[in-house]
Formats: structure tokens, C-alpha cells, sequence
């Protein structure tokens, strides 16, 4: 994959021309004109290209640069900052997080793709296919995308809904097992990973909603209120996901305990039946000279049938009390 | 059931007249009226022509087609727009959720209706019985519903209640099973739901009584503090269940050992109180040339009586000490 | 009990005189004197006479008439109405709910009183003691009544607090039983339910003291701050105890686990004991032809001197290590 | 112990006169000087007399005499009332709590100390070994008993550190035992009632920050916010020793369910190897007319030895697999 | 290691001259210098030399000289006094602390290193290698080495989680043993305190950031930013260890649970398995004359192939249900 994706210049909702790297400078002179650049896991040197045509900060463009940053939000002088990390679904439920960058400026925007992640090119196609709202300029390009990112985290979180879903019934419905146990810890590590990603967006949409920056329009400002609602409820899915969870933890531990207790119980029960002919058969095969019962032709039948009338009634006992 | 449950203009507190959809602009041209709109899950084609009536925002429209919407209020230039859950709670103590959204503008109020719940119907009825209150305007039909919202709420909060009530009883009355733990956990469940439904309704409040719109009027507002305190006390409620549903699940755990402990203390016992014949009879089968006991004549008797004297001894001793 | 508890005029202190419901406007017109009423469980009619004497709101009416409200503090125009939540012990730790609502305005304080608590005469003639006080107004008569209801739940935490040392002396002492559990459950539903009732006031103190209303004079702040006080006393106090019982719900967990296995060690430690003449017993207990021991004329006198004697060991061992 | 421990008048940082009660009005004329009374455990009369010289308010002295307050700080005119919990460790590790309340006005400080706690003598001569401090006034004498108070609270505080140190020993060293659980809440219990003294000196050396009071000059300013950096530091320590008390707590029930696990396999592991013995034993018991084996002259050394090895083979193994 | 490590001047971003600390007082006349000292646990006599050159403030000289303070930032005048923790990782993951002090003034900046931690000599040659920041003055010495502070405390952080990915692995795949349990708690202690040591950074970066200083000229701000974001980023790491780390408490306690389950399953069932002969041997002991098995020629290896197969039949039952 190439590190230019794109870059071109916008106007009144139309695109202009593709344009080098090199020959931005000449395009921003022009201040009815935005270019729209997207870079996938630029080089140093790219990055440097970049810096110079926009006058980007060296902070920045170094978090830009090393990526495995926080997600924030950051305005240096009239431009701002901004990272997000996005968050991806691949085959058997794996979750994969990728991050991207965004420079915004008077009349530019720069979008940095790192690691995993679906490529922007489907955005680009639907903002050029709306010309009236890509007139609004970059700040509608910074929601569209920002927009489809936080859309990434719906499929993730239904599915981490599932998984819970799935443990739930593994808890209630069969045995209490280690694979449950280890499931219930795998499924807690990545809320708390989701989490981590999408509760940002809550604070970075509300500081857009709030910035007072002119090539953001306060007709854009419902869009981002948009995103941060659409963050909230994310957020609002994984908490309560979490707080289920923790109590699907308590429970499966009671119900390990119950299951003790039902393996002690029939343990006593069996044992129990057990003990009443073993001691039957000891008594009469004690050695004493004088014992009547021994001389008796019928002895032996009926102890062997009064013994088994006893476990029978015992086992009887055990079962209508539940312990078998 | 029809899309459009009823359209109707108001003024002075009384209804002037039932309108059809496309003549409402005509309507809006009177200051003096305002219109009051009920759909029930409305097709795209519907709100589309409500928009245009009434120049609503595209996202605010967006939302209330697709509905699955967290509880809201928002301001889109001077028209409000907000999101409501509601509870139903239907036959065996299944709780369902719907959804109503609400469009309030300068001389009319939309209201949207989702899935399951009851309809408005009865609140439009009881408006138009009281008009000195209709006639405080849309504000006033926004409470009135909001009121019923709120209201409906209550029956369900009493019903989890009674649910921990009979939690409780088997917790503490009957024996651990899995059943109770199922039950527990269902029950928080539903508690998150309900909670996560109900508690944006003190920050939509909260926010209703701060706005300074001209058409809810501040002699409205301590009507809407009403529904703030509601929804505060129905809050408290589910906090409350919550909090004494995690002791319970607590409790319900040591319940659980202690019963455990029983068993295997019950079961100590009577091996004990079956051991001593069990030896017994052993030592009294072993070969010895010279054993003179069983020799005598009332060898036997006496070994039987003994044995069962000591057995009688034991089982006082272990039901004295509780542990039979 | 009637309805009406007392209803008299004062003035620069002292009661001037007993009025009759109907007469209350005559009175109201002299700007230097105030009403003050006590009313239990008023009927409808009452509370509409009440009503139409000082114009009061309708939605405060309909509160001060179900009862069963929040404490909370509202101002409607320039009145006050305040809910609290009495509190009061009944013989055997029982704890009872009651409920006292207040009208303040101009000049009049209604106080109605709901449900179980102790009547307010005492507090009355208390006031009418110290002229000097009550010639603040019904500012003081406010602050006194507050006074009364806060100290009520100063004996109902000390019972809570003394409840706790109960389960504490069970838990650590005693064993560990059903009984216990559910105590510290009911002790943990009574808390919830103390907390509720008195934490509220820490936020009506505290807007009563930045109240700026004409009837409640500065020199009353420091009045109210003495309650703020209490009440956030109250609450440490029940905030306190509730962490303590949590704790004392772990303790006493582990408690149970240990008393569990110090059954499953003694338990282990006798069936060691009685398994060594058993296993002797048995062994010559076998058939063999040639078996020297068996022909011995002291053989069975040194096989059960030579078990007592290893069972003894054992029972020495085990007692040492504490597994008996 | 007298009640009035001292009383003496202070100018430009030099004891001028030791005064009696009395007196005082005649100093306060004098505004270049200031007084310092110190109490223990006034009578109501003292009391009295103290209010009337400098005009205390009815609630604060009604505070003062009573003790058991909170910890807090109240401005009643232009003079502080501040009660602060002193605390005091005896001999093994046993915690008493104290009480001091100072009055602060424009020319005196009056110090009420109540319960167990150090007199501060030592304070006031190493103030007056001060005296171009000490000539700062009376807010500099406040923040060198306070000083004071909250050093005593470090040795407590490493006392319960080392309480948990010893603790921790016994959970990961010793065996479970009900002692060690007794101690866990017994050390919960001490730091809940130091959090509860400590904490709000944080609250109170803030508000003396902020304060704008003329006899707290803004040079001891950041005297007061040294002490409130001992207190957040004590709290930070209490609230780690209490984090790390639980974490004991359910590593000390962890343990306990090893131990008991521990149990379990050794008792199953020699039932195992004591089964062996007695099943063969018990099996050359059975009288059927032909067991060749019997007849054999060496059956019997060679079942003994045999039953051994089996015996020493399932030690062997059980030794290895670790349950034993 | 001597006290004073370095002291120089600075002026335009380059060292001018290497000076003693009596002759500082010379330097600071200059207002284009500043100077830049750098000490190690320096003795109550140097610091009081500093002290006098800068006039710097009792307490806060105090606290430098007496180390294991609270990180903290306080301005005392216009000079700031700053505390941080330095981490340090050694060999086999044990952590150390130190601790570092900073004195920024108008024309200085003090460094007083404290405890175990690597000399700032790399800072001192890294900034002498970049001029055109070190001319920014004090502010950005102050910058580089509060970010090789932080820097610091990534190789920590990554140990922990290290630490807790190795716990993992022992609680899923191991058996649960007593150095696991060991091994959560002590981890949980380190968290807590690189926790208590990072945590301050957040709201110093943060008032540094606010702090209207001349000597920290707003260009700088964006760098102390930037150390604000690494200090949140580590919070955050620790925070989710720690909450992962409490759930795998959870876990290798279900875990234990189940481990203890299995073994009771397991010795139940040889305890069924071994009581068929041990029952059957008893029954053939019995001395009845008249018992016809007993005189059958194949009677004695019929009865010991009919347990074995009862006994196989057992064993395949057990081993199917999954107790063996």
C-alpha cells in the first residue's frame, strides 16, 4: 500500500485537481481552496514534505509519526491535532486497533492512517458525491470520517454484546468450566480496550462542538454533536456490558459452589447406601460361638434382601430431599 | 394501526380543527394556533412531508425514522428536539421498552411513537378536558405527555421491587439453587435497562427548566420539576434495588457455604456414628485361636447392645453440637 | 388524632391568638404578625381551605396530600415548600418512616405532618419560651421544627451502630449461621434506607442558607448550618457503618470458609484414627491356613493393645498440628 | 488537670502578662496585642465567662462544651470557630481520639482541648522561642498547634502500616486463621475513623487559604498549605493501606480455599492408600470353599508385602503429583 | 557521588561559564543569564548556601533537604517549588523511587535529585546540543528533564504489565497455588505506588500549562502538554492493569473452586469404584451355614470377575460424565 493515498484540492464541494506533494503551496495561495491528503503509515521524510507545505508543529508531527498515541485533541496556534483510534473486527471475533491522525488547517486537511483499519477512500467517494455538504469545507471532511470511524465501533460492540451473551448461557445453562472462566477475563480485557477507545471521542466531540474555530462552521456543529451522541451510546453499551459481566463473574462463582455443594451431597448420600450392607456383612461375619441367626437356613436371603429393602429406602429418602 | 394517529390545530386550549398533513402550513400562518401531530412508527414518505412542513433537521428527522435512539434533548436553531424510552410492563414481569420522540417548534408539537407501548390517546383527551392548562400552549402537551412517560414508569419499578422481595424470600427462606442466582442476575439485568432509560430524564428535565425558549413558558417549569422529581425518585429506587441485589448475591454466596459446611458436617457424623459398629464387627470376625469373648454365650447380645449404645451416645453428642 | 393540630397568630414572639382556619386573611393583612398551622394527615378539604387562605401552588398541594415524596426543597413565587423524612424507633430496633412537609411564605409556616413520628407541641412550647428567638419569624420556627426531625435520627444511628457490634460479636465469636446473614442484610437495607431519608438534608440546609428570602434572616444562617451539620454527621456516620458491614460481610465469609475447613480436617483426622483398627481387624480377619500371629494364645490381646496404642499416636499427631 | 491551662497576652511576639479570666476586656483594648487562652475540658461556667469576654456565638460555645463534633471550620462574624479530631497512639497500637476547638478573633486565640490527647504546652515555648514568628499573631499560633495535631498523626498512621506489614505476614506465611481475619477488621475499622478525623483538614487548611481574614496574614498562607500537604499525604497513605487491606482480604480467602483444597487431596490421597490394605484384607476374608491361595504356606507374608508395595507405589505417585 | 553535580550559566541557549556557588549572586545581575545547578541529596549547609543566593522559601528549602514529600507544584513569591517521583527499574522487576526537586525562579533553575534514580547529565548534553531551545531559558530545562522523568516511567509500566501478562498465564494455564496469590497482591502494591507517584503529574503539567510565569514563555507550553499526555497515558496503563488485575483475583479464585470441585469429583469416584469389592468381600465373609456360593467350585472366581467388571463399568461411567 502505497503512503500517498490521495491528495487533492477541493472546491465549493467539487474536486479541483490531484495534486503533487510539492505543489500544495501554490494551491493554498487560493483561499476559496482546501486540499484533502491521506497518507497510510507515511515515512519520515513524507511527514517532512507535509510539515513544511502546512507549517505543522514538530510536536505533532513526531506523535503523528510514532503513532501509539492517546486519542486527543490538541490546537497548535490556528491548527489542530487530533487522534483516534479506530478499531476493526476480523474473523472469530479478534478486535484490532488501528489509529489515525488528523491535521486541520485554514484551508487543508491532512488524514494519517496507522496499523489496522479500513481505508478512507469509501468517504471520499460519498463526500464527492454530496457536493453541498463538502462545500462546508474541511470541517465536514474532519466529521465525515470521524463519523464513519465511530460507525467501525458498532459491529465491535455487538459483538462483544454476543460474547457475553454466549457466556451467560455457557454459565447458566451448563457447567461451571475454566474455558468460562478464562472467557469471562478475555471478553473484560477487551471492553476495557474498547473503552478506552471510544470514551475520548465523548471529550474530543465536545471540544469541537465548543471550539470557536472559523473553517468550522456552526452549521457543522450538529454533525459532531451527532458523533458524540453515537459515542455516548457506545460507551454506554461497554458499561453496561462490563457491569453484566461482573456479575456473570459472581454468579458463575456461586454456581461453582452450588455444583460443590451437589457433589458432596450425592458423595453422602451414595456413601450412605454404601455403608448399610458393608456393615451388615461385617456384623455377620463376626466369630462368635453363639449366633443364632448364622444356624438359620434362611439366614442368609434375608439379610441380603432386608439389607437391599434399606438402601432402597434410603435411596429413596435421598432422592425426595434432593441430595440425589 | 395508522401512521398518523391524529393531527389536529389548538388554540386558546380548544381544538379548531382536524387538518390534513399538507394543509398545515396553512394553519402555521396564525400565530394564535398551534398543531399538535401523533404518528406511530411513521414510514420514511411520512416524516418526510412532516419535515417539510414544519422545516425540521435532517438529522434530528434521520433519528426519528430509525428510532434506537439514547434518551435526549437537543436544539436545533429554535426548535427542540428530544428522545424519550418508555416501559411497558407486560403480562409475567417482562418489561418492554418503546421509544417516543418529540419535535417542538414555535406553533407546533410532533410526537413520534416507537415499538411497544400504550397509546397517547388518553393524554390527548385529558388536554382537551382542561383547557385553561392546554391553552399555556405546546409546552404544556410536552409535560402532559412526559407526565404519562414518567408515570408509566412507577408500576415497573414496583414490580422490580417486588421481584427482590421474592429474591429475598429465597435467599434467606428457601435453599441456594441456580435458579435464584438466574434470577438474580435477570433481575440486575432489567435494573440496568430501566436505569439506563430513566436517567437522562433528570438531565432532559434539568435542561427544560434552564432553556429560554418563548413557547414553554416559565409558568410551565415547576411542571416539568414535577417530572424531575419523579424521575429522581424512580432513579433512587432502581439505585437503591441495585445496591441491596448485590448484597443479596453476596449473602445468597454465604448461604451457599454455609449450607456446604452443613452437609459435610452431617456427613462427618453419621460416618462417625457408622464407623464404630463397622470396626466393631471387624474385631470380632478376626481369627484368633484365643479370643474369649466369643466364647461366652451372650458374646453376641452384648457387642450388639454396646455398639448401639455408643451409636446412641454419638448421635446426642452431634445433635447437641449442631451438627446433625 | 385531628387534623388540625393547632393554628395560632403570633407577634414579636408571643402568641397573640388561636384562630379558626376561615379567619386566617384577617389575620395575614397585619404585616407584623405570622401564622404558624400544624395539620396531620390533612384531608383534601383541608388543604384546599389552606390553600386558598395563602394562594399556594397547586402541584405543591397535591405533595403535601400523597405524601410519599423525596425530601426536597422548592420555591414557588416567593414561598417555600420543604419535605423531610422523619424518623422514629420503635420497641425491638424497628425503624419507622414518617413524612413532614412546610409552607413558608410571608407570614405563615404550615406544617404537615404524615405517617408514624412524634408530634411537634413539644417544639411549640419551646418556642413560645424563648421570645427572643421566635420573634425571628417563622424563619426560626422552621429551623426549630428541622432541629426536632434531625435529632430524632441521632437515637436510630446509634441503634444501627450497636446493631452492627451485634453481627460483629456473632461473626467473630459465635459461629457462622443463617441468622447472621440476614441480619447483616436487614442492617444493610435499613442503612439504604437512613441514608436516603437523611441525606437530602445536607442539600435543603444548604440552599436554605444561600437563600436570599426576606423571611429568613441572616442571623438564622448559622441556625441552619448547625443542622447541615448534623445531618452530615448522620450521614458519616451511616456511610461508615455501611463500609464496616460490608467488610463484616467478607469476614464473616472467610470465616465460614475456615470453620469449613476446620470440619474437613477433623473429619479427615477421625476417619485416619478409626481406619487403622479397621484395616488390623480386617487383616486378621483373613482366611489364610498359615498364619503364625493367629495362634498365638496373646495374640489378640497385643493386635488391639498395639492399634490403641498407633490410633493414640496418631490422635497426638494430629492434635498437634491442629487438625483436631 | 486544671481547666484553664493558661492565659496570657502576647505583643509583637513576647508574653507581655499571664492574665486572669477576668481581665481580659482590659487587654483587648490594647489592639498591638493579642491573648491566648488554653482549656481542658471546660465547665459550662469557664465557658460562659470565656463568651462573654469576647463575644462568642451561643452555637460555637454550645459546640465547645459538648465535644463530638466534627472536624470543620465555621466563620461566625469575623471570628473562626474550627474543631479539629487530635489523635494519640498508647501502648500496643491502640488509637485515642481527642478534640480541639479553637476560637480565633481579631486580638485572641482560644484553644479548648478535649479527651485524650498531649497538652500543648511544648507548642507555646517553642512559639515563644519564636518571637519573630510568633509576632505574626494569632494565626500563626493556630497554624503551630495545628502543625502539631497533624503530626501526631504520622506515628498512627505507620502504625497501621506496620499492622498491615504484619498482616500480610500472616496471610502469606501463616495459615488461615479467624484471628488474622479479626485483625483485617479490626484494621479497617481503625483507618475508616483516622480517614474520617484526617480528611477534612484538607477542607479546612483550604478555606483558611482562601480566606480573606485581616489577623491571617497572606505570609502564613503558605504555612496553612504545608499542613494541608500532611494531611493529603496521610490521607494518601491511609487510603493505600485501606486499597491494599482489601486486596489482603481476598488473598487471604483465596488462601483459605487452597488450604482447604490442600486438605482435601491429602485426606483423598491416604484414603487411597489405606483402601488398598483393607480391600485385600477383606478379600482373603471371604470363606468360599476353594481359594487356592489360602492353602498356600507362603499366601500370607506374600499378600502382606504385596498390599505394601501397592501402598508405597500410590505414596510415591501422590507425592509426585503433589497431594501429599 | 559529590552534592554539587554541576553548576553554570547559561546565556542565548549556551553554556558561558562553569561557576561557584558563592559567586552566583555576580551572575544574576545579568538578566540575559540564568543559571542551572544541579545537586545530589545535598547537606543542610549547601542548601542553605542556595538558599541564601536565590532567596528561596524556609518551607519549601525544608522540604528539599528532609525528600519524601508528596509530588506537588507550589509557587511561593514568584519562584515555583517542584516536587516529582523518579521510578527506576532493576534488575528481576523490583522498583525504586527518588525523588527530584525543582526550584524555577526568574533567572534559575535548581535541581535536587533525592534517592535512587540515573543522573541528569544526558538532559544537561542533550539540551546543550539543541541552543535554539535552551535559549527558550529555565522553563525548558524544566521541561527536558520533567520528560526524562516521565520517560522513565514507561520501561516501569511495561514491566507491570509484564508482570500481570505472566499472572496470566499462571492463573489459566497453572494450577492455583499460593505464590500466584502472592504474586497479585504484590503487583497490586506496585501499582498502587507508581500510581500515587504518576498520578500528580497530571494536575502539575496541567497548572504549569495555566501558571502566567514570564520565565515559561507560552511556545513552551505545548511541551509541558506533551509530558501531560505521557503522565495521562501511563495513569491509564496502570489504572487497567489494576483493574485487570482485581479480575484475574476473581478468576484464580473461581478457578480454585473448580480446581477443588474436580477433586472432590475425582476421589468420590475411586471411592465408588473401591467400595464394590471392599462391599462384595464382606458380603463372602459372612458365616452363615447356609450360604450355597460359598461351596460352588467357581464361586471365588466368578465373584472377583463380576467386580472387576462392575468396577470397569464404574470407571467408564465416571470418566464419561467428567469426574475421572
Amino acid at each position: 500500500m502505497k503512503e500517498i493515498v490521495n491528495c487533492a484540492a477541493y472546491s465549493i464541494g467539487h474536486k479541483t485537481v490531484d495534486i503533487d506533494l510539492d505543489k500544495i503551496h501554490e494551491i493554498l495561495k487560493d483561499p476559496s481552496q482546501f486540499v484533502w491528503i491521506g497518507l497510510y503509515e507515511p515515512s519520515e521524510e513524507i511527514l517532512e514534505r507535509v510539515q513544511n507545505e502546512f507549517g505543522l508543529h514538530d510536536l505533532a508531527v513526531e506523535d503523528a509519526h510514532r503513532a501509539h498515541q492517546r486519542p486527543k485533541i490538541e490546537l497548535y496556534g490556528d491548527s489542530l491535532f487530533i487522534v483516534l483510534r479506530t478499531v476493526h473486527m476480523v474473523r472469530d471475533c479478534h478486535i484490532q486497533f488501528g489509529e489515525t491522525h488528523f491535521f486541520v488547517g485554514t484551508n487543508f486537511i491532512v488524514v494519517v492512517r496507522h496499523g489496522s483499519s479500513v481505508a478512507y477512500t469509501d468517504v471520499r467517494t460519498r463526500c464527492e458525491a454530496m457536493p453541498e455538504l463538502l462545500s462546508k469545507g474541511q470541517g465536514f471532511v474532519l466529521y465525515a470520517i470521524m463519523d464513519f470511524i465511530v460507525d467501525m465501533y458498532f459491529p465491535v460492540v455487538e459483538g462483544l454484546e454476543d460474547a457475553l451473551e454466549a457466556i451467560e448461557d455457557k454459565v447458566f445453562k451448563g457447567n461451571p468450566s475454566r474455558e468460562t472462566t478464562e472467557q469471562i477475563y478475555q471478553l473484560k480485557k477487551d471492553l476495557l480496550e474498547v473503552k478506552r477507545a471510544v470514551s475520548p471521542f465523548i471529550d474530543i466531540c465536545n471540544r469541537l462542538m465548543r471550539f470557536d474555530i472559523k473553517y468550522i462552521s456552526p452549521e457543522t456543529q450538529p454533525y459532531f454533536r451527532d458523533i458524540y451522541d453515537h459515542a455516548l451510546r457506545i460507551n454506554e453499551i461497554v458499561d453496561n456490558t462490563r457491569e453484566l459481566l461482573n456479575t456473570a463473574l459472581d454468579a458463575n462463582f456461586s454456581l461453582i459452589s452450588i455444583s460443590q455443594n451437589d457433589t458432596s451431597r450425592k458423595f453422602a448420600a451414595w456413601a450412605a447406601i454404601f455403608a448399610v450392607p458393608t456393615m451388615v456383612a461385617g456384623y455377620y461375619g463376626m466369630n462368635f460361638r453363639v449366633m443364632p441367626e448364622l444356624q438359620w437356613t434362611y439366614g442368609y436371603p434375608m439379610v441380603v434382601i432386608g439389607t437391599l429393602c434399606i438402601c432402597g429406602v434410603l435411596y429413596y429418602l435421598f432422592r425426595r430431599s434432593g441430595w440425589l
